[in-house]
Order: structure tokens, then sequence, then C-alpha cells
């Protein structure tokens, strides 16, 4: 990537462009035409689209013409909208175009001089990129929250921006975590068991408070100065990579922070979705899907802000779609990404997102997009995943969604009573409703995000309970997620609270008398929990009867679930969890049909082998995962 | 229909048939072979299949081998079960069969004298009868419990049976409710704007306890005598007719009662589902979507029994499910039904449930059928409607479902606060999923049935909520159905308590001090129900908007939810519930896009015309139910 500095050099017509980079409109008389931002700030050639779009950005921008000095590129055209500071360029580049720096003038209409000259680079795409893999089932997410996991001090200290103040006795202050932390800390993540990394978003978020979180971004090109910066996020990515852990980037499609610097200088007003007065969406989420919902109610849904602080955006704005799908591929590309998550996924426009998922498989067709409809209803979540054959004839290209209804399932089937259709029967029956889906197994389940309570608090800090839900997460035919810190029992209020979920990681910062990293002052359960997802998650790795393999389960009874997977070639694993408070035997006649001829099986925890007989003695609240062989 | 009696002549070769129409095996030495029975009693020319099964039954039939006497009738094959005491005819009738007597002769192998013969009657259609308008979108359904709602004195004494006691204070036993009875209410039930009339099963029930409730038929062809007789609900029907109601059927396709003929002499042991010892269902109906069932555990849900008392019928035995096709066609062009509802509808075969509603519909192409899939996910219900098309390409032909879903949200709609995704929100969100369906319009959506506890109870006895629910159900897409007795308030339990929801109507009964059909001695409030659900009724009858109009509602705000239904060339009507126990101003801009021209809404209920400016004024609690107009 080229730091905005060097994209721009003197040209002969111009003054020096150093300066005018930074002149602003003055008063009342217009200043000379000046270019500050290019975004993307480069391209790669070998893309599968071969057309580009560039946002140029400076004082009196679109009083200008551009022309081409570019072997291989072609100028489709440029586009002016209603700010005078903003051109908008549309290239197209040849299949044999070469990488290297192609050159745009910037002409006042009529003179042949150009009044500024931009060099823009196309590179090389790094090789295999487009054929990247991107997380699939046999992989295990761990989600941080870079400002409360760990920090290390930053090799250049960050510029001072809205928010400074770092105060870790303030929920919803900025605590100090920093990319350098999470660097530092890759070899512990891997050693867990993950093998993917979704960090909370990085880009800058240059508001005055509230900024740690990063859904409010201010300059969707650049990482947070107080993360880091742009090389240190893609170091980060190689590292991981290094270590066997793909790289996840939280995307925000639906709205930019109040400060974003769009706000000083819209482009267009219809760039963000406006108002009479403020008006709230209300999140009626099926409103897309529901055959009853009046246009003006599906409109306020998309369209209606989250929070004054959150300018909605129009991604029905031609200029803007392009640049948020050229964003995203560009953080793909740059980065070397294994796959995007995608945030408030169905506040976006509707159109907009097939569209966006549709290039970004077009570009990347093994890559991961995960969406966050945040819905307990199978059919509203299964209505956004790749393959939906919906009622409305809607087609998206995002391979995963987050499932929101499993994971409200998970918790009721694990706390609730079992009584007739409630408790751990309710699990079963949304794991059956699968049949909604194009893809279940492509749906990432999660324990807990950065939105929810914390998972252990939610089960009443009971360590059965926690068994159980790890050991479904881990053998279900998902794609499971868990939280930073479940691993040493971060807990949180039962209501929503962000800034207390969003806990520090002990250990991740100076001073910290535990360390949840190296184990130093944990408690004998805290110990035990690591452990316990330590070796789920391990062994999870090489289990393909739980990566690919076909899953079966049987009606719960008497508080009993068991659930296998299998796959021609594997050894089946079987799960049973018993919820009741003593010890039951299971007769296994009932699974004949399942077992086939295993008669022996091993815990993959404890190592202890079972005989499979008549029956499975179970102890009281237990979970067992058993690799089962003849 | 011709009597068991009038079947049964004299053949030169056989002895009296009378008197061995009652023969039995005695001790060792085999009866000589007699005719007991003939099941279906009669059958029609001009149906669109060609082909009849008729089921003899009677000891030692299967020694003999029919011979056929009959113009425009061919013998297609005759089957012989387990059992010595049945034979199976299949017959073809041709195109141009006329109607009139056939000639069944049974032969001894060998000989040429039959040793009985039976004359079979081949009646002509009621004309318009395969055409005929099942009940459908502008219909009320009132559902009421025969042996609870009125009894006349009978015109015959019904004969001794094994249930003989009759005891209203007893829940569980007989009330002595009849057909007769019924047949004296068809006034009221037509006054009330009723316009179809599902009666719990009125099929022989001849067991030792709780026979009242019909689903444990001991005879499928014969009306039980203590209702009265299949003439009666013959008359019954066409009574109804001409006070334009429709009959609904209730028929069992599941199982039978215990005391069943059947189960003395089985067909064959594959007749009803066998298990090496007694096995009940898990009630588990998500087994047959669920892409994760264990085959073993399917079958469980299916042929398991509901109780040791309901053997549980094997619908993949050929000559059964052929049995229980003619055997619903029979009752509908005997009786002249409107359609049928399907009693634990997913409980059955699949595939036979796909040929049975199959060849209902060819039948009778308007006709109409409902089954009752006792969940409340809409896309397990979704599943068994005509028109879906299915993940696993299951196609069925029943045009409607009982709506388990709505019915528990707009419980919940109505009782719980309205907090985030709960209260009014839910029975929004709930109708959003119309989309999981083929046909939303064509479910039947029900304030309460037999198995339900009372809604005025669930409502905590609360009339305002009632008028909300009421409403609502008379507005909604969906055909609405009410249970007897609602109309004047009676109680339940608030948990399942079968006996007390079935509760005698007032006034049904002699010495009954409070007569709920003419009002005398109803309380106030019972009136004003009454009042309130016969205008309501009565209006819906001729609001076209609310039969095929199209639905449009807004996500609730503020505990208000306003819905909407247009149709060209009809008035639109609003429905409006406001749920805070405060008087709310409700903002008419947000819903300008449906509203377009119309200035003024007059209240169905009260007359009173209320101006549609810039706000509507509603009084806490409230209902309303406006025809706009402009």
């Amino acid at each position: 990537m080229l730091t905005r500095r060097t994209l721009l050099k003197t040209t002969a017509a111009g003054a020096a462009l150093g300066a005018l980079a930074s002149s602003q409109t003055a008063g009342g008389a217009p200043a000379a035409p000046a270019l500050q931002r290019v975004e993307p700030p480069n391209w790669w050639v070998g893309m599968a689209e071969p057309r580009l779009q560039l946002m140029l950005h400076g004082p009196g921008l679109a009083t200008l013409e551009a022309r081409l000095k570019a072997p291989g590129v072609r100028l489709l055209g440029q586009q002016r909208l209603a700010s005078p500071n903003y051109l908008f360029i549309e290239l197209e580049l040849a299949a044999d175009c070469r990488p290297g720096h192609i050159e745009i003038q910037l002409h006042r209409p009529g003179s042949a001089a150009p009044l500024l000259s931009l060099p823009y680079e196309l590179l090389a795409r790094a090789p295999g990129s487009a054929q990247r893999q991107g997380f699939d089932t046999k992989d295990a997410i761990y989600l941080v929250v870079p400002d409360r996991f760990a920090r290390a001090e930053p090799a250049v200290a960050p510029p001072a921006m809205r928010e400074t103040r770092v105060d870790r006795s303030d929920p919803g202050a900025r605590h100090g975590g920093n990319l350098a932390g999470l660097r530092a800390r890759l070899d512990y993540i891997a050693a867990m068991g993950f093998t993917q990394i979704w960090p909370t978003p990085l880009v800058e978020n240059d508001g005055p408070s509230y900024s740690y979180h990063g859904y409010a971004a201010t300059d969707f090109y650049r990482i947070d100065p107080r993360f880091g910066s742009n090389e240190e996020f893609r170091a980060l990515a190689a590292e991981a990579r290094q270590r066997g852990l793909g790289l996840i980037q939280d995307i925000v499609l639906n709205h930019i922070g109040d400060h974003h610097w769009w706000m000083a200088d819209l482009p267009a007003p219809d760039w963000l979705n406006q108002w009479p007065s403020y008006t709230e969406t209300h999140h009626a989420r099926v409103t897309w899907q529901d055959p009853h919902a009046a246009p003006s109610d599906r409109r306020r849904f998309s369209d209606g802000w989250f929070t004054p602080g959150m300018p909605d955006l129009n991604q029905r704005q031609p200029q803007l779609a392009t640049y948020l799908i050229q964003m995203s591929l560009w953080w793909i590309e740059y980065a070397g990404l294994s796959g995007v998550r995608t945030d408030t996924y169905s506040y976006s426009d509707r159109d907009f997102l097939a569209r966006w998922s549709a290039r970004l498989m077009r570009e990347y067709p093994r890559l991961n997009i995960v969406g966050e409809e945040w819905s307990g209803h199978p059919a509203i979540v299964a209505y956004w995943q790749r393959g939906k054959r919906n009622h409305d004839g809607y087609v998206s290209s995002t391979p995963s969604m987050m499932d929101f209804p499993l994971h409200y399932a998970l918790l009721a089937g694990l706390k609730d009573a079992d009584q007739g259709e409630g408790g751990i029967y309710k699990l079963y029956e949304t794991l059956a409703h699968d049949f909604v889906y194009a893809d279940a197994n492509r749906l990432v389940v999660f324990e807990g995000n950065h939105d929810t309570p914390r998972l252990f608090s939610l089960l009443g800090e009971d360590m059965d309970l926690l068994r159980m839900a790890w050991s479904y997460l881990c053998v279900v035919n998902r794609i499971p997620q868990f939280f930073y810190g479940s691993e040493v029992l971060l807990t949180s209020p039962q209501q929503r609270d962000d800034g207390r979920v969003r806990a520090d990681f002990p250990g991740g910062f100076a001073g910290d008398t535990v360390d949840g990293f190296s184990g130093r002052g944990l408690s004998p359960r805290q110990g035990e929990a690591k452990d316990l997802l330590r070796r789920l998650l391990n062994w999870r790795k090489g289990a393909k009867a739980v990566h690919n393999g076909h899953l079966i389960h049987y009606a719960p009874l008497h508080g009993i679930y068991v659930l296998f997977r299998r796959l021609p070639g594997e050894r089946p694993v079987m799960l049973v969890i018993n919820k009741n408070r003593r010890s039951m035997s299971l007769d296994l006649q009932r699974f004949a049909d399942t077992l086939n001829e295993a008669r022996l099986g091993r815990d993959v925890l404890s190592g202890h082998v079972h005989p499979l007989h008549a029956s499975l003695e179970l102890p009281s609240r237990s979970t067992m995962v058993l690799e089962l062989s003849p």
C-alpha cells in the first residue's frame, strides 16, 4: 500500500502538492483544487472484475477532468456528485494489464497541461490469492475485542485523537489493547486450538467516546492508530497464518461514525439515508421477508439510523455501493484475510448485499463471509444464505450466517427445565430445523459474542452446563465460535452490559496479577475450564467426522440427548448429554441403527474407554464425547 | 346408504344369511362362511378414480372366491390376508357404469353355485358433488364437542353400549349431548355468524370410558348411536347447508380405539404398528422434516402409540390405506361435507398422507382439508400444506393446516409485556413468517380448541384482551375458528384439563338455569361477549377485503399494532390494537402509504365514524376495526 503522502507529486502545471493536499477552502474564496485522498489507495491487476472506481477527494476536484496515461487501463467515465470536492473515476483494467504505476492527470477543462498528476499503484496479487480457502467447518473461531484483549508497547506512539483517555476502570473507555498485544498472543491462541481469529473492527474510530468498540468507522481504509497501523494489521495476518490461524475482518457496511471524514463534506446528500427528522430503525428485521410489510416500514427498518452517532449509509447510491465493495475487497487482498464478518447484515440495502456478496465470492470463490442477522428464527437467518431458494426470488451469495437461533436454543436447552417441548428438547428441535437452511453446516454457532452476556454467567456459573455447551459446540454440525476470556471463566451481568461483557483478559495488560495466558494465578476452576476447552478444540482439529460428517440425533428422552457424527472412513463421534441431577443408565438399543458395529467408545477428554453393550452409565449432569470403534 | 341387514340375502346355495351374519366360530369347529360386514357399505358411480376396494368380513370368508354379476364393473382382484375372515375385493367401475345394484357372488373354490350372494349398491352422486366448495377464507368455523353442546330427546333410544353412564358432574363421563341437540341449535349457530361447524368425531366409540370425545373409533362407518344415526348425521348436514352452514368432519387416520371391532380379528398383524413391547410415540413431530433424524426415531414418532388404548394404524398396509381413503370419501359423499379436519395429522405415515390428500382433492378439487399439526413452528406446519416446495421433495395435497404458531403467538402477544421482541411484537413477527407457507390465507387460526385451555381463562378473564383476540381473528388473513361456549365466556383451568375445557354449553341440557342460546340468565359480561362476537362474525361475512384482501401491517411501536386488509373495489379494513393501559394518540403519517385517500374510518362494531387526519385517539386497552372510506 502507498501512504497518502506518496500518492501525490508535483506536476509542472501544479503547485507543490504537499501543500495543496492540506489546503482547505478558506473564507469565501475557493482554494485551488487539490488532492487529499484517493480511495482505494491502490489496487491489483488480475482481479475477476476489470472495472475499478477511484474516489478522489480534495477541494474543487469536481471542477477538474481526469485523463489517463496508463497502458492497459481505460478511462470509462468520471462522475461528479453534489459536493464540488469529489471526483469519481471509473477505470477498466485490461486482462493483460501489468503491475506498476499508472498516471492519472487532472486538468482544468480545456487545458492541455495537467494541474495535478496522481501516480496510482496497481500491484500483483499474492500467489493463490483468489483461490484462498476461507474459514470452514474444520475451524474454530476466537472472537477478540482488541482494546480489551492484550496490550504491548507499540513501536510508534499513536497520534492524538478525539478520545485519548485510557481508563481500565471505566467499562466504556479505552483500555489500551492493541495489535502489538494481539500479535504477542498468537501462540497462545493457536495452542488453545483455535484456527481463526475474528477481532472486532480495527479501522479508525475517531469519535469522542466509546471509540474502543470499532463499529463507528471514521476512515474505512485506516487501522486505528491506537491499535496500530495497516502494516501491522497485515503483519498480524501473516504471523497468524504461520501458526495455522486465519484472520476474519469485521466489516460494517450499514453505518459509519458521525466523525467519519465524509461527514464534513458528504459526496452527495443521498450518501446517507436522510429523514425529515431523526428516525431510528425499528429493528424489525422480518420486514425484508414479510410479505405483509408496508414499503415504508421496510424502508424504516433498513434506512432508519441505529443512533444519532451512527449515520446510516445509503447503499443504493451507486458510487457508495462500489466504494463499499472495493473497500471490502481491498482488505481481503491487502491483508490476506480468510473471511469477513458482516456487522448488522440485514440493515444494509438488500439488493446491495446481494451485489456485495456476489462480487466478493466472484473474486474469492472459496472465501467465507458470515453475516450477523440477530434473529432467533431459522427462516429469517436462512433467507440470507447462499443457495437458499427464497419465496421472493432473492439470491444471496453469503456462504455463512451467525446462528442466533441455535445460540438461543443452546442457552434455553441447558438452562430450562426439561418439561414438554422446553429444555433440551428445544435444542434438539432447533437443530432439526436445519432443513430450512441451504447449508446448515456453514453456519457459525457461538457461545457468546461482544453483544451478549457471558455464557458462564448465563449458565449460572455451572461448570457442568458449561461442559455441555462447549462439547455441543465442538461436535454439532457448525463452525463454532468462542469469545475471548470464556476459557478463563470471565463473567458479566445477566442483562446486556457491553462494557462489562468486554472485560479485560487477565494478563493482557501490564500489572495484571492474574495471567490467563500462562495460567499464573488462575483459580482451579479457571484452570479446569481452560484445559477443557483446549483439549476439546485440539481434538476437534483432527476430528474429520465432526468437520464433515453426517449428523444423526435422537429426540431427547428423560433429560438425555444423544447425537452422532459419522463420516465414511472415520471413527464416528457420539455426544451424550445427561442433564439429570442423578446418574442414568442409557439403553443403547435405541441407537442400534447408528451405532452399527461400534462396541467401544473412547472419551476424547479423559481417554477412558467405555464398552457399548446394552447400556451406558451416565453420571449426574455429565457430558461424554466418545470416538467409536468396533 | 344400505343398512347392513339389507346387504345380505339368502342364496340358493347358502343358508339364511340373516342367521349366518351373526354366527361366530364356535368352539374348535369352523363355522360355515358368512358375511357380517361389507365396507364401504355402498359406493357411487362417477368418481374420478374407477377402482373400488370392498372389505368383506365374516367367518371363513377368505376361503371363498368372489365372482361378479355386474354390467360395467370388472373384478380386478381379490386379496386374502392373515385372518381367514376377510376377503378384499378390488373392482373397477367403467366410465359408463350406471347406478344400481350389482351382485357379488362368493363361491367355494371350484364350486359353480355361489355360497353367498351380496347385492351391492352403486348410487348416483348428488348434482355438483365433485365441485362442491369447501370451507375457505370467507368462513368462520364453530367447533363443538357434541356430547357437551346440547341434547334433545332422540327419536330412537340408543342401544346398550360399553359406557352407558351419563353423569354431567363427571368431567370425564358422557354428558348426553347428541345430534338431535345440535340440529336444534343450528339457527343459533347461524345467527351468531358462523358459516361452518366442526364437531369433534361422531363415529362409534364403544369403549368402556372416556368415550365422549370420539377419538377412539370402534367403527369407522357408523355414527355413535348415543349421538344418533348415520341418517341423522346426514340430515344435520343438509339442515346446516340450508342455513348457510357447512359441515366439517373430524377424521382420525392415525389410530383407533382398542375396542374397535378389528381388534378381535385383525385382518393381518401389520394392520397395526406392532412393537416387541408397548412403545409410545415420543411426539417429536420434527422427525419428518429433520435431516438429522435417525430412521428408527422417525418410526418411533409415527408408529409409536398414543396410549395403550389407541392402537396405532399402519397405513403402509395397502388394504388399510385404501380402506382409510375410501372411508374418508364415503363420508364426504354420503353426508355432503364441506371439508375434513384431520386429527394428529403427522402421526400417520407420511407417504400415506400424500396419497390420501391427493385422492380427496382429486375427487373434490375445491374441497378443503385442515390438518392438525400441533407445532408452534411455521416451518413444520408449512411442510404439510399443498403447494409447499419442500427440501426433501415431499408433496402434500392438503390445502389447510391448523395454525398453531399463530395461535400461540396471539396468546403471547396479548398476555406478555411489550418488551423487546416479546408481547405484541411476537404476534407481528409470527404473522411476518407467512412467507414460509405456500398459502398462509388457507390456514385455520383458532382461539382455542378441545385440547387447549379456554381463551378467556388464558387471557386472565380480561374483556379488553378478548376483544383484541376476536377482532384479530376476524381480520387477519386466515380462516378463523372458535370454540363452542367462548361466546358466553366459558372458563377452564390454565393447564390442560380436557374434561373441564369441554364443559357443557349452558342451556344445552334440560334443567340448565342459564341459557346461552336465548341469553336467559347470562351475566352482563357474558351478554356483552356474545354480542361482540355475533357482530364481528356477521360483519365478517360480508367483508370481502377480509376474505381475500392483501394484508399490510406495521411493526408494533409503543404497544400499538396496526394492520390493514385491502382489496380493489372494496372498503379497506384497518385494525388497531392499543395494549397500553392509557389512551394513546396514533400518528397516522406512518401509515400514509396504505391509508392513501382514506379520510374516514367507520368502527364496524359501534358504527362511530372517526376522522383520519393527523392522528387517531386510542382509548386505553382498546381495539378498533375500521372500514375506511375517502
